[in-house]
């Protein structure tokens, strides 16, 4: 018998407001009516301005995140395409191998995992392909199993360097809306996000953004492809509609979330928060003597991956932080397994939330045999969280 | 600005349980929590029980009803193989569409809208090919466009008759859960069907069953795919997971509708209300001098496609519903454009609902110039329910 | 085992708005939080509007309308003090019980069940009053019980007429912001209101609409009191907060009923749709060969109370409504038990919902011998609507 | 803009359970259905046991606390009786208030506030009664200003032990369901309640449990009453009914929370739950070098006020809190204004929110000048509950 909230510090899905449950909690409703477009349209607008683009267009797909990867590919390559990927994290390898199984010639970059996106290798790879072989480059922008951001912006100078004409493909799923991303700035022509992150919604929404030269692809791509159609999609979207059943209430819940993304707190407000949230953690993390996954200058404002010390098992600590003390941290992935655990930090979230993770953590490790100094990881972001948020205007509000 | 219910007569998404609407309504959790299967595997036997399957698989894809069809075509065939399928409607014509792209060879039996599979001409087709070059034959099930249900039974009978080993394909997803459907008696192999429908939750869910036949397709089959790999789901379900984030909040609502259809009202009572909730409303409709599409013997419980009389626009009677009486029906598809109009009575759903329904209707059509006598499809519809009714056990009970 | 909507026909609790319920469902919060007064100062504003009072003051007090009643006599008025009632249904009867256990000395008039306030008796008793002994004029606006609506402003007139100066006190609960009521051009000292009516929300607030002269009578009234005393609201209202803990999810609640009601459908048209629904509520009770209760003239735009023919059980025709069709209608109160039913038309409620009421109401009573024409009703309420809508502007909007 | 969970730490309304909030949000539903008392009978059974009482009767009033301490001095006192109270707090201050507006005689012993009921002084005015004038004693089991909790066991004893014949009223608001309370074996006569506290409900229901002597009691005694009577209560109870319509969807959110309490997490582990939630928040109060405002003895399982330092207004500290840190603590009231703020640990809480309440106001009370050591609050609870809970079974189970 559990009481009290369940803490969730999993990087995805993430806490979401109460204001989107309560927009969520709809009875069922007709997605072709004549007054469907006002709820809908502002949606893809809405989403243009988190994304960053006004040329690009916005289709949103019942599924996951791993749909929208897959409406990416299907729609805008065509079978064999070499493109080159990096990888270096669970995630950036699941798309390497969902690209291979759709039958693209992958050229894989692999980094150590902690590091991002490696620049200059791309860089490499882009000036010897003289001919264009490659069709698109793809980058993780914000790899969830390390706990690492990745340069878009530099990837694109360093394919504008080289004036290379492939596509730039990125995995935006634990970044956007969490930490700043420039989809017409950084030329990006294929952007996947999902609603159950930044977005601040339940699973179930995968959101793409799709540049006027991937459009453009996409009328000529050769594979295979159906229920991710962008051409069906755009059918019917400019009304408002969908050319399936969409989750309605979802949009619903969008709607509210996009407000409070675009019109209450403010894009950057909401970056600059995670940004803030985050570097609390990883001080908390430090002042107990931890390591963290990401290397220096690419730790992740949306999750931080947490080393345990030698001879601490991070799967025991996942699952005493749950069983006893209510609180689900993400684990280690992969070759991560039993060595890290993760705390999300992104979506619907402020300080005293951080700070309850920073103590369960701490609860869990030394019930675990780690050598934390109790209070310390908490004294640490506290300090860390005052002096920011006094420099902060008061966030007090009627709900 | 509406006031009260908007009354939702669409063919799905249905009307939903308040007792579903309170369970979806959760914050979000770890969907890989040690717990979470004990949610999820509850979920996956219950669908067995509806889809009436004890050998076969089921699968849950984050997605629509059109993303199951992909899934159940990409897993199981390869590029160029030959199907069987029948057109009839405007569903069974999209998902002839989905074939086509999706690279198969498609034998199209066409039939007039308003009938169902053509059993004795598909047997003609199996038995012509005697080397067993169709692979599979498609039948939709219950054909929402024109509020046709088709015999299963007697296409594998037909099937069985001439010995034919394509495998049995089946889109279930405006029957399942409200018509009786036979996974395993009827030798279906793949059966699709939708969360929006009669399992009466938000779209979102695409649900699969595959039998043992169709698994063991799959293990060989060419056709790419990724998002929808059965493999992937294998992998995980047997403990309740997911190869990547499922709507949880769906499967919550799901748990409750599934103890509602299978423990509380019980399948074949479900049933019931279904066949007795759609004569009263195809009663009122004649009785309002009204004709229905569907061709006797091939009237659906679910949903009745009603043609409007000469001279009078469906799609204004539609319009004159939702405008001015709040109330949504489904609109005339394809050929049926401004012909017809269509009430779904499916779901979770009762008499009085489906009187308010008729009332409408019958508004609505006497507002653009049809000459239906004004109560007339109450009477008949309400004298069929008190009848039925007063042969029914009583059906108070505490919330 | 029931199936869709229960079907809600009583006079109270009423059908409440979708976004109503969204709103309620909120999380707890600090009722002394700084911010609180956002929340509640609005709705003491809005309140004033739904009572059209610009000089009166609103209390809210967590209870029934009951407590309200209380709070009303116990504030004003000292033990013994005359007052005049009017008696005429279960629940001006309740008022009168209520008075004289709180020690007033009541003088009452009784008045056929079926008529309202009898004005020119309560002229006489003011007439005869010279001495000015009655404290104050009671006043059902809405009987609930007979759905009688008694003309409030003609009892103003007689009270001016004679000059005489008794506060008045008038029963709004199921009139406010249904049926129009005009508190300071009337000249009512005393209104009384509660939640769960034309307001739109569960029941649990009473509400109180307080002249100057009644707020002014208070300060010296001599009943005993507590938990209803005006001057604890007033110390604390001005801020926004209340003396005891307030029920904060009705407080969200009302905020969207107030919006709804003042902002978006307008008090009017509010008033305007109660009279068109009651008037085809009417209309099919007396198509169907049924007699309603209140004399002409006296007729409630917010619940009609049915008599059901000789040797047909009311009590019999209400439980089959509600076992066999899942329809919740008001039973006869006190001397109408067995011989009437009553059909609220108040709150959320479109013209769907009362063809519903009508169709259910004809097959209940069929069920018990009742010689109704079937459709009857449903017909003749359904040509009103159709000609009263086609005269007014298409109601459709994003929800 | 306020983001994440706003932090309640008030002493009521408190936390409620997602269930208990999920259970509420139903549509509105006739309350004299026949089906009604399935919901509402064992409430008050389920209120009995909570109240550990076989002979009482349970009464719940729409109001709150404080109309519920009003029910049990006006059905069975009359005016002018003489009562002992004693006041050692605000809450127990209004009690005697409202006793004497009501026109008790009321005989108060002060106690310093930080103490609880001062048993011996009780006793002796207990002995000097001679004549029996006192015709009940007042207790604040739970004394929410002070975060103080007294004896109700040594009251009956000393009432016992003179033979007195008063009956024992106790205020029970913020002790009952989550501190031991037994009506029955203590001699308690009249128990008040709310909704928003143990009962983890929002504010609206009074609970009241009364003993056989205070309901025969009832029946002469002569103080004025109307929506407060438990006669009118009685009439309709027996059937599941009310003599007025009850907030309907309290009723079914006290069923879950019912269940909660009694069937799933069971009293004593409740209670065993908040006497450790309590015991690390004061470790960590005293850890941090704070005194807390209740004597020895008397700290309180529910509610602990907290002392700042000299110089360190509290009042800025709750406002910092909110503001900055988006949590709700309770002020210091009346006398403490400005000296203490109040952390309220009842209700549906666990020990990561009780460290987010310590972490929390650490931040406040540096950033308003106290001294007190980064992360010394967390670190003494948080060992205290790692040492409780490694003695406790794992509490995990699917929600």
């Amino acid at each position: 018998m559990r009481t009290g909230h369940t803490h969730l510090f999993i990087p995805g899905p993430t806490n979401i407001p109460e204001r989107v449950r309560q927009a969520m909690n709809v009875p069922m409703q007709d997605m072709r009516a004549p007054d469907f477009g006002a709820l809908t349209k502002p949606l893809f607008a809405g989403l243009k301005k988190v994304l960053k683009t006004a040329d690009g267009e916005v289709f949103l797909f019942p599924g996951s995140g791993t749909g929208a990867w897959e409406a990416a590919i299907t729609n805008t390559l065509n079978p064999g395409d070499k493109v080159l990927m990096s990888r270096f994290g669970q995630f950036s390898g699941l798309w390497v191998e969902m690209a291979e199984r759709l039958g693209l010639d992958v050229a894989v970059i692999d980094v150590a995992w902690g590091a991002g996106a490696p620049v200059a290798t791309i860089a490499e790879h882009l000036e010897d392909d003289a001919h264009g072989a490659i069709k698109a480059v793809f980058v993780t922008h914000n790899e969830t199993a390390t706990g690492v951001t990745s340069d878009i912006a530099a990837v694109r100078a360093a394919m504008d360097a080289c004036g290379h004409n492939a596509m730039l493909f990125v995995d935006g799923v634990s970044s956007v809306a969490s930490i700043d991303f420039r989809m017409d700035e950084w030329g990006v022509d294929l952007i996947v996000a999902g609603s159950q992150k930044g977005l601040m919604l339940p699973a179930g929404l995968g959101v793409l953004g799709v540049s006027r030269k991937a459009l453009e692809a996409s009328k000529t791509a050769t594979m295979r492809r159906a229920y991710f159609e962008f051409a069906d999609q755009l059918k019917f979207n400019g009304d408002g509609y969908f050319p399936y059943t969409p989750p309605t209430q979802l949009l619903h819940g969008l709607s509210v979330s996009l407000k409070m993304l675009l019109e209450e707190e403010g894009l950057e407000t909401v970056f600059a928060r995670h940004a803030r949230l985050a570097e609390g953690v990883r001080r908390g993390v430090r002042a107990g003597g931890l390591k963290i996954c990401a290397h220096p200058g690419f730790e992740s404002n949306t999750v931080t991956t947490i080393m345990t010390p030698e001879g601490v098992d991070a799967v025991k600590v996942i699952r005493t932080a749950y069983d006893r003390y209510a609180a689900s941290f993400g684990s280690g992935l992969a070759r991560l397994g039993g060595k890290a655990f993760r705390i999300g930090h992104l979506g619907d979230l402020n300080e005293g939330m951080c700070l309850t993770a920073l103590s369960v953590a701490e609860m869990a490790l030394r019930d675990n045999g780690a050598m934390v100094q109790p209070g310390s990881g908490v004294a640490a972001a506290a300090e860390f969280y005052r002096d920011a948020l006094a420099a902060t205007p008061a966030r007090m509000a009627a709900a």
